[in-house]
């Protein structure tokens, strides 16, 4: 006989919860039958103890039957995901999605909203007028047959023990455990029916993961899991000390995106984007070459197919702000740090983010800034601009968006934007 | 700004909460403006870290001011009263109460009901025909007043926010923290009114803390609770490998007591009692002498003083059990162990306990015994006798009271029953 007690004293004296314990209690909360402060304790336990490597797959896998797995069998092609952790200024997800799908894989990225300083990929996409996110599963399987990728919300039936947890751990203080996180993502990956899974783990100022050291056990953990309930997954361990590209908000990294797609936008993006779309594309096993889907124009059509078939239309313009402040470099000498925190905070305030789950988002508030670490710059030449609905946040925004930037005399070598890859 | 969230960080990454985060949280709590779900999170986040002296002192005292103080000004003598982490057989509160109040002081004895195998004060108290336990604050304050002690339930009214805290430990595996266990104690015994206390810290086989380095924590803090609280405080701490005296069950502890309280009894429940006693006298400072007061009847007289006020006959026969079983000594020897625990499970299947919060008690079931460790037997003399309402719970209790009892060849040292004294 299992009681909920059990389970928590096994796990508070330190003991890995067997596979029948961790099923039983992953159900039992699910359905109602644990109380909400035996999960809290549970969780709390957990953060203290950690999990074992097989308990923490068990634990995963019971999240994922704890509603449905997408069945994407009559995709007809390999399907590969990516998942990033989350930063400031990471549209990735917007052009790598059509650009591995450009290349023959099925990408069924089904994805959330932001919350604080990183901005969602669906608040982005939602910048495009009449685009839906909202699609049934019918419509995911179709989309992802005829045109090979969709972005998209996760209905409510994904990992609903997930997300009781997760509402649960934002309350009692038990976000900050690396098993509960992973085993947080991975459920909600897993349970789209993904055969594959990149995962972009980002450390340093702007990211969840300050310490390297901390990302790389996510990752590792992450690997883990995905290995034990058969999804081949791959993670790259990012710096998020500064944020991706030039630009941080909804619309603007679409905008920033649309450039990628045509052959610009900052190299860093276009590099990172190819480096995770390469391994995406090994993992599917499929034969199109990233380079050559985004110099072609192969992956910029397939945007605008999955813009269509989402009900939005990729030609139309994309909103603007209608207040901007430009902010010009105080002195010249090199950027020698760019603060991926002080942007996202910075972007947030301007009104790119919410505060509270249900808040909306402005689609054309943020960030854009001219120059990255290592770059020489001038004084008085443009460095930043503000972009708000409303003047009165441009004042609240502007002091963060100047301490963001350091300039000094000397130029500084730019530390690499991957970290590490870790393979199972 | 205290907010629960940050209340739970504090202590789940290791430090000490500050006094207005625990006066906040422990009455919010209490208002029921704190979830159950962040309170266990924050115990579970307790038995992790533990507390720091000072902030155990704080909690406790939120506690007490989460309800009423009794006030004893209007008693008219120096207060004290004595706890016991509980045993088995422990029945030294019903001599030491008003051997104590023959001396001079007043004890308030505020006490609560047994659950699982060692018996509670109350329980064996109403196994006294007609008497009441439950009183109110003004007649506690009269019978302190006129009487000098009083053995009663504490009301609802004393620390709910114990209550509460406790009802939750039980079903979140937080019951096992030392800071919570005596903080739960503490402020029981000091929102009863107390001015002095004398704690009986209980180790071994029957206790709930095994170790004896375990109970010396407990018992220190506890005394550096009363002493930040101002009640003046000493623990003793006192072996409960074997139980205490001859008997364990309600009414059969009664018996033993009239025993004592005649000039009779075994021996070490009387220098237990005379033990505890002194210290309580010192404690309150008043000038009676408990082995005089022992001998002349004083406290014999005070037992049917305070009996008869509760509505009790003290000259009533108190109940006997329907059926009786006695079982003979295996083998002559020497008693090598007497083993609290299964004395007290065979006590609690025969009906003396309970095993959950509600359930009723047999005043008349229990077990007796004749010998103790270090004593000579003879095979085939009456060892044990199992006293039962229902003939089918002989049959359940007779292996584990059998099993209680080793006998040996050899006669071997017995350890004494305080091992230490800790005052403040």
């Amino acid at each position: 006989m299992i009681s909920a007690v059990d389970v928590i004293r096994t796990k508070r004296d330190g003991g890995a919860l067997s596979d029948d314990q961790v099923r039983w209690f992953i159900d039992q909360y699910t359905r109602g039958h644990v109380a909400d402060e035996q999960a809290a304790a549970l969780l709390m336990a957990i953060v203290w103890r950690g999990m074992e490597p097989g308990e923490l797959a068990t634990w995963t896998d019971a999240m994922i039957r704890s509603g449905e797995r997408l069945d994407l069998s009559a995709v007809g092609r390999p399907t590969v995901d990516k998942h990033s952790t989350g930063g400031v200024g990471d549209k990735i997800s917007l052009p790598l999605v059509p650009l591995v799908a450009a290349c023959g894989a099925a990408v069924p990225q089904l994805s959330g909203r932001g919350l604080g300083h990183t901005g969602g990929t669906l608040d982005k996409l939602e910048s495009i007028a009449g685009l839906r996110a909202a699609l049934s599963n019918d419509e995911v399987v179709e989309q992802l047959r005829t045109v090979g990728c969709v972005i998209c919300a996760a209905g409510p039936a994904l990992a609903p023990a997930d997300r009781k947890l997760y509402a649960m751990r934002d309350v009692t203080g038990t976000v900050e455990s690396i098993p509960l996180i992973a085993s947080s993502i991975m459920s909600k990956k897993i349970a789209e029916g993904t055969s594959a899974l990149v995962l972009d783990v980002k450390y340093g100022s702007g990211a969840f993961m300050r310490e390297a050291g901390m990302a790389r056990e996510l990752a590792e953990t992450m690997v883990g899991i995905g290995e034990r309930n058969g999804v081949r997954t791959t993670a790259f361990l990012t710096s998020m000390e500064s944020p991706l590209g030039r630009s941080a908000g909804n619309a603007l990294e679409v905008a920033e995106t649309l450039d990628v797609l045509d052959g610009g936008g900052p190299a860093g993006i276009v590099s990172l984007t190819l480096t995770l779309a390469a391994e995406m594309v090994a993992l599917a096993g499929v034969d199109g070459d990233p380079a050559t889907a985004l110099r072609s124009g192969a992956a910029r059509a397939k945007w605008d197919e999955m813009v269509r078939a989402q009900g939005g239309d990729p030609s139309a313009p994309l909103p603007e702000a209608e207040h901007m402040r430009v902010i010009e470099s105080p002195a010249s000498g090199f950027v020698t740090r760019l603060d991926a925190m002080d942007v996202g905070i910075a972007a947030w305030r301007l009104g790119a983010g919410r505060e509270q789950k249900h808040d909306a988002v402005s689609a054309t508030a943020g960030v854009t800034w001219t120059a990255g670490v290592g770059d020489a710059v001038e004084a008085g030449q443009p460095l930043l601009v503000l972009h708000a609905d409303d003047a009165a946040r441009l004042d609240a925004a502007e002091p963060l968006a100047r301490a963001a930037f350091t300039i000094g005399a000397e130029p500084v070598d730019v530390a690499p934007l991957v970290l590490d890859v870790i393979r199972s």
